[in-house]
């Protein structure tokens, strides 16, 4: 069996990060604003609607630092849905008022390593659940790109299948330690993106994610193989932080 | 004989990425969009009646994520005919809409692993079909540029012709394997760009682009000598769908 | 007991560098630059009385060379409120003569390495006082992110604990013989940042951040393990520095 | 002997890329775009008769891609003609439809693994031709920065002198078998730019780009040594094909 | 006796590399120019009489290529008098037509390899000479940053202080080999900016550059440790040469 088919994957994801250009939202005079708030409002609400009619999911979230200042993270069950929904957006007015800051193309994906028995996982809910996962509104989000090494003896795809399952099995164990506390989305991006793999973390906590991504460093799996893109880090944005955010 | 004289090319290609400035493409008024449009239509018509007269293909897909909006991939006889497609495409009004994200030049290439019996090769239908490939309409594309590793014992350029030609084998066998679901078209870029190839695949379903790709970072020639530039994928855009993803 | 357990954090930490931009403060007029600066004032302020009231500490900072003029090093409590405190200095008017130069988002961390005998540490008033530190007011700063290596024999996540404490005590040495000079505030970005850690140096002396360094730089936690990012190296500015700074 | 002194230099050399801002040169009146065009010509003319007075050569070649439109390669006698050429050509109006894409600085060489018997080589007619040379103006160009690495095990300058003439040597033999197909000008840039060389190719038929670069690849001193960056291929640009690149 | 302790500093430097505007300086009329030159010279005297005071030193060179038109080189005794030439400079009527380019903090630097018998170094008029050094004023200059590598077995800091004075030695009598051609001026910028020192050459004869460094390069302290950053290429800049630049 070959080590592709082995991996499920469902919903696709766009985390798409944008920058809010102040200077030219300051400048707009009321009435625009009022405007584009309100086109940015419909926007969230539809993407509401389709989280309740289970065909996709989205997340907002503000970005602290100065590498973004949102990112929307959507789920929906086609690359040209993601499509979309990005040309929507651009068309606003609201998005006159942003740059573009980084985005992020995958699927998301439970690994080969954890498959369980037989039968046709798909008809189990537990698994299509996480395959096309409603996002948590947890307070924060923490997002990073990640591969896996080939570089000389540290190389991930000359090990054999039992070592990687071992090595991820163990890899496993300390993700469900923190379970409760951080929940995890792991999106493939072979194909898709520069990175193989995304890696979005959701917490009330954020310390957590820092003891989570740390522990997790000192693992074989991570310590040896582990080749990690930049960090996002932020916050939950509902319609009234939205607001108070953009509010000047 | 010696490495090179054994490859076979064909038409030169230009995969020629563009970013839609949304911004100013709203603030033209009514008259100076259409006329953007009819001009860009007049050239994706040019190109068509181009693919028509067998003297080269062109395909059009828009990206999905912030890399690109569009991707105009060239085929044809020369590296002046792919220069002046730019050029002209340069002068247009839609182009003054557009900024440029990224490209790659590169020529169409049969390996020289696979190189069968005796004869001209150029004189085998089959191969020039090959060699001057009409592009498919598929759903999806998936575009990257790749090296072969030279970095101390994971050296490919170090290996004897046998061991190049067992691996490419192998490899091969995996691309086979996707026959009928995926299309590939290998592009060699030493010379003309900063990576050595060019990968451009086209499928309907694009989670058959991440399946055949992770398959193969397992064999031996990805794992120890791949090394892989920015991945691109998008969707077909055929003249309704363009006109859709610019209508305000 | 775990390697992430070991860690204790304290405030979040956001060093938000910026550029001024001259053409456009000299463009302005003396009414929109003495509001500006009136507003900046104002920020400042509250700093100071942040920093009073115990609930979080403001340094700024100029920077020498291209990289920025300005450094603004927050700690707080939360993500949230440094997000806050960006987004309101996004807001003023100053911040349109400003262009985003480069930011740091981390938690204030003392190392397992270190850990004391028993007791809950945070009951200790000693150790609080550094996770939840009044910045100096030395005359210069110096900022570096940094990781721990991963690199094939030189793999710092695959040591032993007691080889990485042994290394780590012997580093430590050298920080304290520096004791008086330089005071240093490690913050982890692990989770939250694209380095591992943010290390933050206040002199009286600027010569002794080079010394520090370079002297650390012989140690083999640094020499065999350390991977360093930009440094950035400034000068105190106070409220009449800034406005001397400021001023045509 | 050291090893600098068995180099030869001869002419020095810029590479200077640019891209032309196609909206604002549309945007030009007929007469800006006419007095643009004609300043061009002055200084082409200008160039001409630098080739002519055996004092200099300049090439002009459009660039496929987005990396560039133009390049002019320039050699001459100092550091300080190429600086009065490019400030001289930044003061005319064709330059401000134009922004710097990327440049090189660097002096034509003449290997010391080549070095024949006795006598002043400079006195050699043929040396001098080949440190001093005409620019062929052959259909194409290919430009390619390039390093010998210093990588552990593979660290060329920690090869004896013998090794590396042996390794040169071979390299040369499959040069030499492109002769009459591809004219090579190699321009050292130690102590000038950020690359050790330059390789200017010129050809008839871009193909023998490929193909004379791709063969040098399985060479142990390519193989194991070279370390490449940018490439960049173009088309000759005569004075009709310019104005036709320029004419809208 | 540590490493750190055996290095002498002198003066602070900072490199600051700027691009002309050239259509900015163009669109500005001819009372605007002769102010900005005005200014500019203003500048250029005090930093005569600056270096007539012995309080410190400024080179003026023109840059060749696209990396940057000017640098200007200071030496002064603290960061804050650097700061302040920079944000003084930012502040005229010239810098409005130039952009940052690149720069770089450091300080003159003595090199503990080289330390001679007892005393008080800095009592040594040589020494302080060598330390406050006034800036020549040759033709050319050369500008790059450096590292020692630490990558597995080639680690600099992981040599035995005789290994490293040894290496140290030999690459000395190299330098020593060019005295009265090339004048080195090494910074360190450990602690200041990004890489570890900064080397300024001067010379008449800019092949000199070349021949220095490429020599050099076979030395086993650069060949196996030596780490280089961009180079940057120069003509010196005196009164009548600036303004021959600047005129249009």
């Amino acid at each position: 069996m070959n080590e592709a088919t082995l991996t499920l994957e469902g919903w696709y994801a766009l985390h798409d990060f944008r920058t809010i250009d102040w200077t030219a939202w300051k400048a707009a005079d009321d009435e625009e604003r009022a405007g584009a708030l309100e086109e940015l409002h419909t926007f969230l609400n539809e993407w509401i609607q389709m989280e309740e009619s289970k065909t996709g999911s989205t997340a907002v979230y503000s970005i602290v630092g100065q590498k973004a200042d949102i990112v929307f993270m959507h789920l929906r069950e086609s690359l040209e849905e993601l499509n979309a929904i990005e040309t929507a957006f651009n068309k606003t007015t609201f998005a006159e008022y942003t740059t573009k800051a980084y985005s992020y193309v995958s699927v998301v994906e439970l690994s080969n390593y954890l498959a369980s028995g037989g039968g046709d996982p798909k008809a189990n809910p537990e698994v299509m659940a996480r395959l096309q996962p409603i996002l948590p509104k947890s307070n924060h989000i923490c997002f990073y790109p990640m591969n896996k090494k080939r570089e000389l003896s540290d190389n991930w795809y000359m090990l054999s299948m039992d070592e990687r399952r071992e090595m991820m099995r163990s890899h496993g164990l300390i993700g469900r330690s923190y379970a409760g506390k951080v929940k995890q989305i792991i999106t493939g991006s072979v194909g898709f993106d520069d990175w193989e793999w995304g890696v979005t973390l959701f917490s009330d906590d954020a310390l957590q994610f820092k003891k989570l991504v740390y522990e997790m460093r000192f693992d074989e799996v991570s310590a040896r193989f582990g080749e990690f893109g930049a960090f996002y880090v932020g916050n939950l944005l509902n319609n009234e932080r939205l607001d108070e955010m953009l509010k000047l």
